[in-house]
């Protein structure tokens, strides 16, 4: 059975992810990545990690994010605004947290998850939990 | 690191994908996770896990797989041909099962697992492999 306690959950967040407008300064993907960051020192998050990546392969939907945990399914979000979505995308991986699976009620998602919904992908078979 | 050599790729067959003309029959999804299996029982995959998710939340790209395995990229692909692409899918598979990381070289990649693409994510941090 994974250690839920001790191995955090990971927010990914695409850096490549370019909005129109943008210009020569630091893409929407990047801006997000920021704005996660500056949200997480105004506050703790508890056990969550944030990793930027090159490239979720979902280029036709900027913004874009996915979260994983051990023994839950893994989500990918589209279509988030690097300016605005920040507080949700943390709002929403709380839920996400404190959901053993990992699915949280739908009416409890943040409408960003809810319409930005790419995929969800089963936890592998890390024991019991993850089936 | 995690032990790759023991620890199977999985294939995740979406059997809720209904596609356009689908009657009272089974699915899309449902007839691409039996043509899966039936190429399966006509010659070995090496360690292959075919497992059917009820939900992969690609709703409007059927049919619809996704591809995970230790220390890899997991990968979610649309629009795949209930009909046609099970050989295809097993093929490429075979190519994700060769990389460690599960990277495959975009001319190696099928055209369908080209066009296809819905979002990959990272391998979550499981030892050196995993990052």
């Amino acid at each position: 059975m994974p250690d839920t306690a001790s191995e955090p959950v990971v927010l990914y967040v695409c850096t490549t992810c370019r909005a129109e407008g943008d210009g020569d300064g630091p893409r929407a993907g990047a801006r997000l990545l920021a704005a996660i960051q500056a949200e997480l020192e105004a506050g703790p998050a508890g056990a969550l990690r944030v990793e930027p990546v090159e490239c979720l392969s979902v280029c036709k939907r900027p913004c874009t994010v996915a979260v994983a945990g051990p023994g839950r399914w893994t989500y990918v979000y589209g279509d988030l605004d690097p300016g605005h979505s920040a507080r949700t995308i943390l709002d929403g991986i709380g839920f996400y947290a404190e959901a053993p699976d990992g699915i949280v009620p739908w009416r409890a998602r943040p409408e960003a998850f809810r319409k930005g919904v790419v995929a969800r992908i089963p936890p592998r078979g890390e024991g019991p939990a993850g089936r």
